[in-house]
């Protein structure tokens, strides 16, 4: 198998890719990998998810299902994940048989694990806010004192979009917070007093080659990403420190695919590392619209071990997501699509979800405007228009 | 039904597309389609045709198959087409029972024919080369007499890159054309001594609303399109006459969806349209990287009746088509790509047909970089890289 995994792509019989999880990432790569006319299989519990809309196969199994995923692993030249809450353990033994899954299953187990990422992080000399490992009230109490409230409280696995997450205001929340968390591996952090959430989608390919794309700059609300901004309004000292640390945190890990690293950018240009996904992000799918090569097709280029293409942006940009709806569950609908679209440089995104649930990721919109503040205007008037809801059944409106 | 037929998605039951045809052009139609969650349904006699690896249903029928195109219609909100050799009657009579079909079937029926498409374009104003009615071989002399050789004998149905297509250099070669297109239907039309093959992807919505794209500059051998160049490499004067030519023509057959106009520009700036496609072309595949609405977003768009997008050119870009090669017959295999990958600003599409055969559409890949100079450097130097060759049953290179 050596270097090159995909020199050629032969159709009879296919150069195969694995993927685990088949939301709407899942599907983004599938779209890509099909571009290039490999065969895509998903592995997914939910019937006609996003991904397997428009994969080749649906494996249709649940994510613990160790025998479902050496299935698919064995079945197909090279596996990916759409997400970081698999069993690693599962993934190392089938890659210490010699299948080909990026980013590797070492790497994934220690991103996965919050303390052993910000650990390894540190030891490398990246910026991180302050944390320690805790477990008891007295621990967090201590650390409360030592970094100061508000505090951050985060279980060491298993945590996206805020959960698993609490921020402490004070010590008498913390029998609360631990109640919440309901987890033996908690790590406390020092809230950092941000100016801005900014990320860095980076890719490394197989020969160590390193590509980044432009900053993001992120706005969340109730720990959920709302609003990507690129590029980024930070000073060009933030901006140029972020780039080194997000191309040194790909090196760091060893890892071959597409990575996000999220900083904080805080007061005098300081930038901290906040978190690291080992995958294609929800703030870098501006990129499908704004780049020369998508995040997606990066990811695909990386993983089959092909040269990594360019990032190159290529018009200011502004993503936001489309949320469902607050008091909505069921059959999803997306309204307001005419009136959004009537706007100019809007790119809508629907991901395919069958059922929608409040604040779920069911799409996103992309505008792409000669300057920012246009382009911020338009994307705020277009996501005023749309939203996901859901209607009784039997009601459609095709 | 009314005007609008797509303000909101719903997903269960779904909206649902209907696209006859499942080579390429059904391809990429069909991943803009899933992008806004849509359901899609592809008629190909091919199994596993390049568009039903991403659609959700394929029907595998011939194009000659009425009932099966009866079916798919039934079945589905919207139906649209990915080639004019369709059965256009059959299709009138499903559009009178009140199906949406577009582009219109009465619109297809005009421009399918080219004598039809020619009078009609003629007899709103467009300029186009001179041409006649020709059936015997007397009539082909005249015409000859009259415009002089080298003199095109075109068949009035049927023809494609090239295929029914005859240039005559002289009247001893009538009977020899006569033979080749065996068609009763000819037209004889003028040879135009072209400075620039060009072409404009235009769109019209089910309001009227018109959009067109930059013009592209199209190279054809062998009667196949090989390069598309854009911006185009015309004179301003030229360029504007050329836009407005594209959006008039749109107009004159009030077509809903995306079409493409292919014209020549002659000396003195003149522009002269030499055929009408009803349907995104393979001279508008740079769309897809390179504006901010690719041509099959925008028709899908127009089909569903949703607002045009914008059009705009967002950098430089050179399309080359990747033919099947000389000599190879069989299994297809893509090779190079990693060199071609290597050179800046390469995206690679390979439609995953399973066989390949010289000069078979197999996949294209465009170039965007700052200049277009640039752009026209790679796109030679990935070109020479990759090929599409066969290979023997058992050998692959995953």
């Amino acid at each position: 198998l050596g270097r090159k995994i995909l020199d050629s792509i032969a159709m009879d019989p296919p150069f195969s890719l694995g993927i685990i999880g088949g939301g709407q990432l899942g599907k983004m790569m599938t779209v890509e990998a099909k571009k290039i006319g490999l065969h895509v299989s998903v592995l997914d519990p939910t019937p006609e998810c996003p991904a397997g809309q428009v994969a080749d196969v649906q494996y249709l199994a649940d994510f613990h299902d160790e025998n479902a995923i050496r299935e698919l692993v064995m079945n197909v030249g090279v596996t990916t994940y759409e997400f970081e809450h698999i069993d690693s353990l599962a993934l190392i033994r089938l890659a210490d048989e010699g299948r080909l899954i990026f980013p590797a299953p070492r790497v994934l187990q220690v991103i996965q694990n919050k303390y052993a990422q910000k650990t390894t992080l540190l030891a490398a000399g990246i910026p991180v806010p302050e944390f320690r490992l805790v477990s008891t009230t007295d621990d967090i109490a201590r650390a409360g004192k030592d970094f100061g409230f508000p505090l951050l409280l985060k279980s060491c696995t298993g945590g996206y979009d805020g959960k698993g997450n609490y921020l402490l205001t004070g010590e008498n929340e913390i029998d609360q917070a631990l109640a919440a968390l309901r987890c033996t591996q908690l790590i406390a952090e020092a809230y950092v007093p941000f100016l801005a959430e900014i990320s860095v989608i980076v890719a490394r390919g197989r020969d160590g080659q390193i590509k980044s794309y432009p900053l993001s700059e992120n706005i969340h609300q109730d720990n959920i990403l709302r609003t990507t901004i690129v590029p980024a309004r930070v000073s060009g000292k933030a901006a140029a420190k972020a780039q080194l640390i997000a191309e040194k945190v790909a090196d760091i890990f060893e890892g071959i695919g597409v990575f996000c690293v999220e900083m904080f950018v805080a007061g005098n240009d300081e930038v901290l590392v906040n978190e690291v996904a080992p995958r294609p992000h929800n703030s870098g799918h501006y990129t499908i619209e704004a780049c020369v090569t998508s995040q997606f097709a990066q990811h695909i280029r990386a993983i089959s071990g092909l040269p990594l293409g360019d990032t190159r942006l290529l018009s200011p940009a502004v993503m936001v997501n489309l949320l469902g709806s607050e008091g909505s569950c069921g059959p999803a609908v997306l309204v307001g699509l005419e009136r959004a679209l009537a706007l100019p440089g809007v790119q809508v995104h629907f991901y395919g979800k069958k059922t929608t649930a409040p604040k779920r990721k069911m799409g996103h919109l992309t505008v792409l405007a000669p300057g920012l503040d246009q382009a911020l205007e338009i994307a705020a008037e277009a996501a005023s228009f749309l939203k996901v809801v859901s209607v009784p059944e039997g009601g459609n409106s095709s």
